[in-house]
């Protein structure tokens, strides 16, 4: 494909281990043909004049345009300072869906064979609105923030998601019973999206039910949906049963089809510049991308080659990120390439 | 032990399979001559004058004096009526914390063996502090209360638990990174325990890692010590590690020694009433109960014999409740304490 008809894509390396990892994707790209220009952005935050932490203009006005990001780790912020570069990046974007599929690996041993679940989390609200307050001295409360649009559309992505890919159930994921008004709200916006999805399979699951059930059997579930906290918390967990988020993708959808995908594995500063992280999360994030917007058929080639390769074991990493061997890893992938096309 | 010697414990059957199960335990306690009278009680809660929904007033009463009970399953409120016993159970009584051993079990199967954990859950406020607002129609905030006293009330009672009971570590479980106020305070009280506590190593750990690394790997984790919600969550997720609820005791301690112990599965309608019931989970609620109150030498007796039996296979229930057969159950325990007294 000629560049002028490659879609272009705001490429942010992260922190740590990330440029190395966003190179090893770049490489694998290429020598897969694959119809992507990079836009390179930074996003260490600045601040304004008035003290508020913001996305730096080029990486924002990068975003704004091409509308996708792939994004490496970014360091967590020490407590003094900016807050949390991902939060910030999902609430300038608006990136309230937040996808995370889990899906066995051949090659990698874990309790269970054939999970295949996906966890969608509501991104913007509940528990991560940041408003809190010290009442008196010792006494101190956090505010989660449940609206009816914020519930509304991320239930109605969840159901647009289990319809296009063909998945039979829907799990409002809610603790209802306890948090009557808020997750009761939350609850009653996906009861009614639910109408108007009779092809998809509704379901509502206490939390703490779903935690037990999931440990047991999570070959049991599909598409669950959910608020923000239980969605941080659940789709870590889920991730675990499948080899940690060393191989587990993530997409953070707004509207209007702007994404950012992103691995979200920490920046493991001890292995940083040594090419030794495994790019199979941030591989796999970048393989939703292309199916997000249009790109499949390149999909469904690097997502085999990378598979093939992990469960043929030769650049396979038994933990999250070490002990792998990067450059071998997308060098395997590169020969799969070029003997499969 | 006459019985003027004998300790008096108030006994809640509750509903559904309650009251076989709690039959079970009684017996099981007779025949190994426990010295403990029952005094059963009702709390199918009443309502003041006001409105205010109470436990019944001879319950009360019982529980003032006894300072110990035990409890099956309560039904779960409907939407219109009454608030959760249970919840109402830790409020009156200010029952701060909830105790969940979690131990893997001889003869039943799970993916991990070995698993040795307590979770402690902060009982009495955060998530569960039940103040919610509609603020504007589609707009509904719930709270999340910590307070410095609650927080640090359970950090002594994690500290104390893990140097009685000889274990080494505590970690305090938390998302202080995104609720930073709050989560901060429970953080900091803990921090401060610790201090009192250098016999025992302190932890500090983000919840969705420690779901993460407790799918992957159980064992590694020892007293565990949380906010509410947060220990609801995960006394579950490891109760799913080891067998669920109908394995898995659960005990609430408040001030000076007032404690009550339950079990946490439901009241399974469907079989109540056929003596089918596994009564497991109440009977090491029980034994808990014994070590909780000085009687370690029949806890300990008992629970061998529980457990004996559960690995001899011959009483073993494969799920929660089912297919258990009780009074095969509880007639081998009473065998076992003719053969072994
Ligand atoms: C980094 C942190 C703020 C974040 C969260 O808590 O949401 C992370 O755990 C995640 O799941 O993306
Ligand atoms: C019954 C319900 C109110 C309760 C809770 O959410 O705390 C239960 O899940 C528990 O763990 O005891």
């Amino acid at each position: 494909a000629s560049s002028s008809e490659a879609r272009t894509v705001t490429l942010i390396p992260g922190d740590g281990i990330g440029p190395e990892i966003s190179a090893a994707v770049v490489r694998i790209f290429d020598a897969a043909k694959v119809p992507i220009h990079w836009e390179e952005r930074n996003v260490t935050p600045v601040q304004s004049p008035a003290g508020k932490w913001m996305i730096p203009h080029s990486a924002k006005c990068s975003m704004d345009k091409n509308k996708l990001g792939l994004k490496g780790p970014l360091k967590t912020p020490v407590a003094a300072g900016h807050p949390s570069m991902n939060l910030l990046l999902r609430k300038t974007f608006d990136l309230y869906a937040n996808v995370r599929p889990c899906v066995s690996i051949a090659g990698y041993h874990t309790p269970f064979a054939d999970v295949n679940l996906v966890t969608i989390r509501e991104n913007t609200e509940g528990e991560y609105s940041g408003i809190e307050h010290v009442i008196v001295d010792g006494v101190v409360q956090s505010i989660k923030l449940i609206t009816e649009g914020a519930s509304r559309r991320v239930a109605e992505f969840a159901f647009e998601f289990a319809r296009k890919n063909q998945r039979g159930t829907v799990t409002a994921v809610h603790k209802a019973n306890i948090m009557r008004l808020s997750d009761g709200l939350f609850l009653k916006k996906c009861r009614e999206v639910a109408e108007n999805y009779k092809d998809v399979h509704f379901k509502e699951m206490y939390l703490d039910t779903v935690c037990l059930n999931m440990v047991q059997d999570p070959t049991q579930f599909d598409v669950l949906v959910m608020p923000n906290l239980y969605g941080d918390i659940l789709s870590d967990l889920c991730a675990g049963l499948v080899g940690g988020l060393g191989v587990t993708p993530s997409g953070n959808i707004g509207a209007n089809g702007l994404a950012i995908f992103e691995s979200v594995h920490g920046t493991a500063p001890d292995i940083a510049g040594k090419d030794l992280a495994n790019p199979t999360a941030l591989l796999l994030s970048a393989v939703m991308m292309l199916r997000h917007t249009g790109l499949g058929q390149h999909a469904t080639r690097i997502e085999r080659a990378c598979f093939d390769m992990i469960s043929d074991g030769k650049a396979r990493s038994q933990s999250v990120l070490t002990p792998a061997r990067s450059r071998k890893l997308y060098n395997t992938i590169l020969l799969e390439f070029l003997v499969h096309k």
